[in-house]
């Protein structure tokens, strides 16, 4: 194979003994590593294998517990709340969403709350944990404050992603999964490792000015919300991600807003911090709790390919329903391999060095 | 008072005559009127008595029963879809939200789907009516086709508003309220009596050519998705309108996507139909379903007081909490009156003399 790429088989044991290592249970750190790699195989390579290396050093600092047992700490008929016992958000995230699966299984719908979790990779694969089940799935997170409000310098809200699932009939599922953004922090990390600059109306300066260096976000400067500014309607993006933080953070009494503990283990904890970790939101609801499923999924198939067909701007480029790219990638990836940057090679190879393995 | 300008009152009185006048019960015109008029009051005028006249033209064209019986036609412990018998939206929307709080007191949340509606007014006074119940509220709405998805010359999206009301304890609640487009029709309504040119990222022509001409949607073009164009985001605008498309319109057994049945009573109505009427989608979550309310209540004032207090761009400047600007508007707009269109004063005259009314 050429250099750089690896085949996910060969990504997934490496993650998984890792895991193991850190002192995950086999089952565990199976789940967390097929999780972590359902980002790089599905083309959102800044939320995949690109990260083990800043959970090895969080986990280094005792931030994250590997013996970790998620548990229900609150529940309704509907509604769960699930502490994370400060595990990996990949192992903790897919116990929540099973909780609400459950719960739609019994009243028609079921909702969770997370609080002391961590990181949990892409927001979508969890919301699709509902297809099998006929279920539309919803996950969203909040995490470590990079993104300014309308008229803030200061970083007071995550990229806080939403991701919604919703099953078909004949055709694929729909699978939206979007940071609250203009653009993610991993588009900003791709311009950055080229040193190229950034398209106006993606970040901003210290003070509040709109700039186009990709670096500024170390020195002090913000992505912005969805919208890029008010003309743009940056204040919708702005109550899309608060209303992720306020529930994925207030709701489950986690952190929110600029308390939400960050990624890197050499950044220090936020001071005065009013909860526990990073917080996440999941929902499921069967789509028979809302009519017969067979309709549902005939009408689904409908707005499909009604969207398909929309009327091109240029012929040939049609309208994209949501789920199609990581669907495309996926197919392409699991069957050439995953490039890797070399820069997380080399992390890979120190981390494998670490723990007497082999990459 | 100043010319066009009239007591909320006033207002209120005329259009519960007018409702009462097309056949309603006078508790429903009642309600219906409040209804509408909270558009106004809360300082969205797009939304309010300005639409009185367009109302009236669909009820003249029969597609709207002023005798409507909304009832349940499917539900489980924590969903409902609500049939509205084709009745005003804004008296089928809050016997809806009504079965949305419901079944939230029984099992901790209420989901509620509603199809065979008509136009509702503004999304946030349902998602408010939680507010009161310590419940976080969530109302959306599908409606006509005016936005044209990413690669689309084709409009095949309503400007499918999102609302979320969330209580706190000592600090006024968090209101979200939005239009999934980069700017809402009333907007552009705003520029179009102006005579003045729209923004760049708003609209676009009927080839799918981003333009400034306000009146374009006469000829063929379309509002854009929040994000206004790919590097902007315009894909999670998409996926956002989409996902009040499908939860309001696929979900509920009400037409979706280009079939919604157009406002205004000279368009014919699309082919084909695959539904019945407008859809909406109500949510009720109890805050004491997640944990002790008064915790909430306390994190929500911090979440508040902390995002206030974020470091501003311009000194005196903070960040706007969502619901802030419409309870402002509304305190001043109780007192001093409300100040309408003379186009619009005219239609209502024309109602009046329609009805053997004053205005």
């Amino acid at each position: 194979m050429e250099q750089n790429k690896f085949t996910y088989e060969k990504l997934l044991k490496f993650t998984c003994s890792v895991f193991e290592q850190i002192g995950c249970e086999a089952k565990d750190a199976s789940s967390a590593a097929i999780n972590l790699l359902n980002a790089d195989i599905r083309g959102i390579d800044s939320h995949g294998i690109a990260r083990l290396s800043s959970y090895i050093r969080i986990w280094e600092a005792r931030r994250i517990n590997a013996h970790a047992k998620p548990k229900i700490i609150h529940e309704t008929q509907s509604t769960a709340v699930v502490d994370g016992d400060a595990g990996l958000g990949l192992s903790v995230a897919p116990f929540a969403m099973q909780v609400a699966l459950s719960k739609a299984k019994a009243v028609g719908t079921g909702w969770v709350a997370v609080q002391n979790s961590n990181h949990f990779g892409i927001a979508g694969q969890y919301a699709m944990m509902a297809l099998e089940h006929d279920m539309i799935g919803i996950a969203m997170t909040n995490a470590s404050a990079i993104v300014a409000p309308p008229f803030s310098k200061e970083r007071m809200l995550g990229t806080n992603p939403i991701a919604v699932a919703v099953p078909a009939g004949k055709e694929k599922p729909f699978v939206a999964d979007f940071a609250t953004t203009t653009a993610s922090n991993g588009k900003l990390e791709l311009l950055q490792r080229k040193n190229q600059g950034a398209p106006e109306g993606w970040i901003q300066d210290n003070l509040g000015e709109g700039v186009t260096d990709a670096h500024i976000l170390k020195n002090g400067g913000a992505l912005l919300p969805l919208g890029s500014d008010l003309t743009g309607g940056s204040h919708k993006g702005f109550m899309l991600g608060s209303i992720v933080d306020i529930l994925s953070g207030v709701l489950s009494g986690a952190n929110f807003g600029p308390w939400v503990p960050p990624l890197p283990a050499y950044l220090p904890l936020p001071e005065g911090m009013p909860g526990k970790g990073i917080g996440h939101f999941f929902g499921a609801m069967r789509i028979d709790a809302f009519g017969p499923g067979e309709d549902f999924k005939k009408n689904m198939d409908l707005w499909i390919q009604r969207f398909r067909s929309a009327q091109p701007v240029h012929s040939g480029q049609n309208v994209i329903i949501p789920g199609d790219p990581e669907r495309e990638a996926e197919a392409i990836l699991r069957k050439n391999g995953v490039v890797l940057h070399p820069e997380v090679v080399s992390e890979l190879k120190s981390i494998a060095e670490k723990f007497s393995l082999v990459f």
